[in-house]
């Protein structure tokens, strides 16, 4: 394979929250589990695990908690952007309204990838640092973004959202999970409803890099 | 591009630890930025940076302090597979070797992407729960494994490392980093002194991927 096709793949890759109820089949799924199961961790320990969820009242289940806080969220965020541009509030609004869709139909989605993690596999190096910890996620999020970007190579939309961290709890009890495992992600699947992947916005390189300290933007 | 295309990428993601000190071009590293700049992130803040660290003192310093704390978490590594059958031993003790080769050429390598987070633009959304948190790793770890993904198609050989958010401070002032940025990784990059990229060992999609619940392994 070209870079260039690569850069394709990771160019294009939307959050994609419109999602029809159309079944995924069973070899695309595997392929992008697979996918997933590659990616590096800390020790190649992989120190994480899916549940897939395609059971309809599992699903229902999920779908009301995320609404819930999808509701609060959206509130939040709203005022966040408050002060834009008429034309920025229109793009959020738009990101708003689609998450709205996402809630509506949560319950008819194919497939709802619940990421697990168990601390006791990874080695936490920033644990004793004076902030936020993160790094556990370093064992995570590779195995998060292969499943992703195999998602964007086989047609099939997705989005990681985290809300659901929030309840944790009721997450682990309802999908009989074990006491020293834990929730980082969980992904919606299914085939997009209108156009699906396509151009991002992001900041340009040269804007998120620096040269040999915080001083001196990379200028390559 | 296919998806076979991105998979074969994907399984040959191999961790590389010995690395020439050749430089990498200006052009092949402005891919690998730019591919990480277009990973997804909460709320597409991206909250992370990269300080890419080419200059010959702060490589030395860098190295330094990986040398030594490489030193103690191989020594506690070693320990953990005294039980293993010596066939795996050998296997651990060539990963072992590889990051002392690693250690040894730290200083020559030809750049070093050091990548930061701001915990103030990310929305934790596990920060309440009574365990470490990762979430805020959702949001740095998608734009690393796009840059090690595009070492990969560039023939570029990398390794995440997390050993030197045990000195944060000390990496902080050397890199100029303001107070509320902090590390998250530090990823060596280099061509490979050896074949470089190649198959992998990871379990399969069937050992880590439940149906509906932690009771039923997935079968697809």
């Amino acid at each position: 394979m070209s870079a260039e096709a690569l850069y394709e793949m990771m160019r294009t890759q939307r959050a994609i929250r419109r999602l029809k109820s159309d079944p995924i089949p069973d070899d695309v799924m595997h392929r992008i589990l697979t996918a997933a199961s590659w990616a590096p961790s800390g020790g190649n320990q992989q120190p994480w695990r899916i549940v897939l969820v395609r059971d309809a009242a599992k699903k229902k289940a999920l779908g009301d908690m995320y609404g819930a806080l999808w509701e609060k969220f959206a509130a939040m965020y709203r005022k966040r952007f408050e002060g834009l541009s008429p034309e920025e509030q229109a793009k959020e609004e738009r990101t708003i309204a689609a998450g709205d869709y996402l809630c509506a139909h949560f319950h008819a989605l194919p497939a709802v990838a619940i990421f697990c993690f168990n601390p006791k596999m990874m080695a936490v190096t920033d644990a004793k640092q004076d902030r936020v910890s993160v790094v556990g996620g370093g064992s995570v999020y590779p195995a998060v973004q292969n499943l992703m970007l195999a998602c964007r190579a086989e047609g099939v939309g997705c989005v990681l959202t985290t809300l659901l961290c929030q309840v944790e709890p009721d997450v682990k009890a309802l999908l009989d999970m074990p006491e020293d495992w834990y929730t980082c992600a969980a992904v919606p699947m299914g085939y997009p409803v209108g156009g699906g992947y396509g151009p991002i916005k992001r900041r340009a390189a040269g804007e998120l890099c620096f040269e040999d300290g915080w001083k001196t933007p990379l200028s390559l």
